[in-house]
């Protein structure tokens, strides 16, 4: 019984992402779903992203959250296209509530939709919600046994931001365990280490959203 | 439908939580309940924990993990009583687990359980396990705005650690901002700033384990 419920979640759930995925396709848009724990940094990397793609592409973001604008707020400082979802207590976004936030939107003016999820390595992951790409960040301060913690977000991931590098010397992070162990789980996935504070390697993040966009026949510069 | 299955469940786990609460009492067992996000520091602060209640107070530790056992092997080289749990993908340990847990513990031997409940910081909230505390786990690098985003873990938790102090001249975290937030949403708690790499302010936490254990009829030390 408890099964069958789950079941038919999941089945809604896909209803709902699929939709959101043709109106994506549909406005040539992008979308990065990004998971993390809580603090691990998806709104400074938002914002970095922001700043670094301005007058270049036109971002628009929704925010997950169980509760508060904090983040929608932070972010509304850098584009005027945030839309904040509460969950109510509910540990993940779904298909449905994003299909709410994107009636919201104007879908014709955007280049690219960023999904902050809430914050939470377990729930999130079995939720498609339509987009392109699942972009996990890891912060080296959680410590870099988090791949042998969390798996299936390092599995279900197609890219590994490992966040907060400028930090590295004042932990017991052991670069290559992460690397092998994330390997193991997905060798297809790559990981793209960067600072958020100090700026490190966001060149080559900005990159990889470029080339992603590409692939969606991006709408290029307004 | 989905609500009815919701209250059915905290129910089931209510009853396990009573029958776990009256065995801890028959036993003169202190339980702690450890919330945190992925990578606060959770597994350190038990290892430091029993390295200092040694020869004083026997604590059995169990472990919440989706899957893997490699906190409980960390653990087990300074306590014999570990169990490790591994919930299969659930985002919490719930009082059944919990149930069959210590059915596998020498509870006569124990003075102490820690409980190291999944990382997250949304799911275990809801669930009783039949502890006297729950103790919430921030840290520094997760950011001053946990309280802000994450409110029900900090109204339902007796204790704030507040963990890796020694990396706060490093980050952005406001203190007093940190403080009044919890005190908003949860007037009783207390905070206490630690960091479990160098010992700073482990003495008062064990202080409060001592004072803790006290209240619940205590075996005295062996």
């Amino acid at each position: 019984m408890k099964i069958e419920v789950i079941e038919n979640v999941l089945k809604y759930n896909k209803n709902h992402a699929d939709k959101n995925r043709i109106l994506f396709k549909e406005n040539n848009i992008l979308v990065l779903n990004i998971l993390s724990s809580p603090g691990a940094g998806k709104t400074s990397l938002i914002i970095e992203t922001i700043k670094r793609l301005k007058n270049k592409k036109r971002i628009g973001v929704i925010e997950g959250d169980i509760s508060s604008t904090y983040d929608a707020e932070k972010i509304k400082k850098f584009t005027p296209d945030v839309i904040q979802i509460n969950t109510g207590g509910t540990c993940h976004l779904n298909a449905s509530m994003i299909a709410e936030a994107i009636n919201k939107l104007k879908l014709k003016n955007l280049d690219i939709i960023i999904i902050e999820n809430v914050g939470n390595l377990i729930c999130p992951v079995g939720y498609d919600l339509g987009e392109n790409y699942k972009i996990l960040l890891s912060s080296v301060n959680e410590g870099d046994d988090k791949p042998v913690k969390y798996p299936p977000a390092f599995i279900k991931s197609n890219l590994i931001l490992l966040n907060k590098m400028d930090l590295i010397e004042f932990s017991d992070f052991d670069e290559s365990f992460f690397e092998r162990k994330v390997s193991e789980l997905n060798p297809d996935s790559k990981i793209i280490k960067i600072s958020c504070k100090t700026g490190t390697g966001l060149d080559k993040w900005i990159d990889w959203v470029i080339a992603a966009a590409g692939f969606t026949g991006f709408k290029g510069t307004q």
